[in-house]
């Protein structure tokens, strides 16, 4: 360490912060197929197969708000972003360690909804609950979920497997979760401005469901698996479609034509982002969270893919001099501009 | 969840609240062989072999205090506890995935330092880091680490195999990990009360080192594979020596005589527990973070166990109505008792 050096950490951002500690650790075990870089870890345990390891962290006051989120729905949500990243590498999802850290403010009764949503998480994907930790903090809660997965080594979808002419597909509708996050926080506002207000949640029950209590694709999985479909790339919508694509463009080393018209947006979440002032297309490509997944397939694969349930051709895998374009519903073609949610501010 | 009821967790003390937390939940999965209340999980991958999977969160405040502890070794302690339960299962640890979430008090020089801590212990014991999460947090660190391995089924070593006749051993000495807190948190508060003084470590250096740079009994599990030794029962000694042996007749259903002379105590830490007036026998039975190994083996192995290096009989395994009974080093044979660090207090 260079004496009195002091880089902000907010100067590399997140992923540049994780490559820049990470980029001198070498792999040493021939177990090891992929480290860090996809959606998950990639470990060799025979000839056939692969595990597949993947972890996330969420911290009160940056992930989630207790203001607003009930504990059950955040023990689901926990478990679920983790599977989403399982489901990602096209692998299926068996167990999860689960670690909290909590402050003495939390009772046993609250951890026990905490605990029922990851159970409820763990019924509905059929994962084992298998290990964990259970500490206490200074101040508030932290969740630190592992997930592991199984996958058959060459069936395992990477981001770095789209090729030129691959057709990208994207499952289900984008933004509702920010639009979602959106509501709760202005209900939140309403109710810190006068805590006898209830807060009108229902008739925006699509949106904050999408935010409260996403699901993972394990569905996509399952049907990729029974109709012989294996994606040339994949990945998971957490930060937003259009960082997503430009991942899966960056590490393929490909470029991209991205219909705008052609990604899906929930009428009523079109509707509430108008009211908020906020572009719809704008929410879909850059709001995060809806845990969807972004693949691309082999045009082959064309007349499988069709008849999948949620599926919407989104564009095409071109040259990567052709860059990573949008083609707006206003008939217009420029560059793909990402603005992912960056946890990285405070 | 009741209305109005409100338990407080730590009525029910760190154990009882995972036990109460988890007792709902089942394993459907086939692959699931061990999931919570051993030092790992286990989860089978083929004919002969399986995977360990444990994982540990260490929270600032709670598990570790930046004013004598050093980000470096705090990297490398993150790591190497959760090795240390991978080798308790007497399996060979191979990766790792490290989340951490930091306040923008912590620059990237300070990040570098708790990497290369990471990174030494990566490159120590062979294992790979291959994936984690970095994310902000309103205060202070959160470090999760996670820690897989590999064994044969057949080798594995449960708490629960511990049979009446095993010969109990312990890998090296105990309690100078606590003496080493006790000593850094002395010389913390004549620091605070006069920051001109510089702290006086070197002459209490074997216990302050052990404490801020303990080390996985990799060399014990290695030891084990090449003598064709299975340990009926291990365990990982985090909680303080009498606290394991109380896990490992609890989980094998059997007693214990345990021999208080023979439980290994170096001279230095010796001398230092008694300036601070503490039994240094009390500080080995109780005191924790020595991440030695604990484990149980058949008669028959003893001549093998023999020439292990650092190696110590402590006892014999006895039948459940003998209870755990320790023989004092004037004579007495009293029922043993453990006060384990409780991290669970604030």
């Amino acid at each position: 360490m260079e004496e009195n050096k002091r880089t902000d950490v907010n100067t590399l951002g997140e992923f540049g912060l994780i490559l820049h500690l990470t980029k001198d650790f070498n792999s040493v075990n021939r177990s090891t197929i992929k480290a860090i870089g996809d959606d998950s870890a990639v470990i060799d345990i025979d000839n056939d197969r692969a595990m597949c390891i993947s972890t996330d962290m969420l911290v009160e006051g940056i992930h989630f708000d207790l203001i607003y989120t009930p504990l059950k729905h955040l023990g689901y949500k926990s478990v679920v972003v983790n599977l989403s990243d399982i489901c990602a590498m096209n692998a299926i999802p068996q167990h999860i360690t689960v670690s909290i850290a909590i402050s003495s403010k939390y009772s046993v009764e609250a951890l026990d909804e905490l605990y029922s949503g990851i159970k409820l998480a763990c019924q509905l994907y059929n994962v084992d609950l298998v290990g964990g930790d259970t500490t206490s903090s200074p101040r508030g809660m932290t969740i630190s979920v592992t997930a592991v997965g199984i996958a058959k080594k060459s069936e395992i979808a990477y981001r770095s497997g789209a090729k030129p002419g691959d057709i990208i597909c994207a499952t289900g509708d984008f933004g509702a979760a920010y639009i979602g996050l959106q509501v709760l926080e202005r209900e939140k506002q309403l109710f810190l401005d006068n805590p006898d207000i209830k807060p009108e949640l229902e008739e925006h029950s699509y949106a904050v469901s999408r935010f409260l209590k996403p699901e993972a694709r394990l569905d996509a999985v399952q049907y990729f698996h029974q109709n012989d479909i294996i994606p040339t790339s994949m990945i998971d919508v957490s930060d937003g479609l259009a960082s997503e694509v430009m991942h899966i463009c960056k590490e393929s080393g490909v470029g991209a034509y991205l219909e705008e018209g052609k990604v899906a947006i929930n009428p009523e979440v079109e509707e509430q982002s108008i009211k908020f002032g906020i572009n719809p297309i704008v929410a879909a490509l850059n709001g995060g969270e809806d845990y969807e997944l972004l693949f691309t397939v082999d045009p082959k694969d064309l007349e499988k893919i069709r008849f999948m349930p949620e599926i919407f051709i989104i564009g095409e895998i071109t040259n990567p001099e052709d860059g990573i374009m949008l083609h707006t519903t206003g008939g217009h073609i420029h560059p793909l501009k990402a603005q992912g949610w960056v946890h990285f501010e405070n």
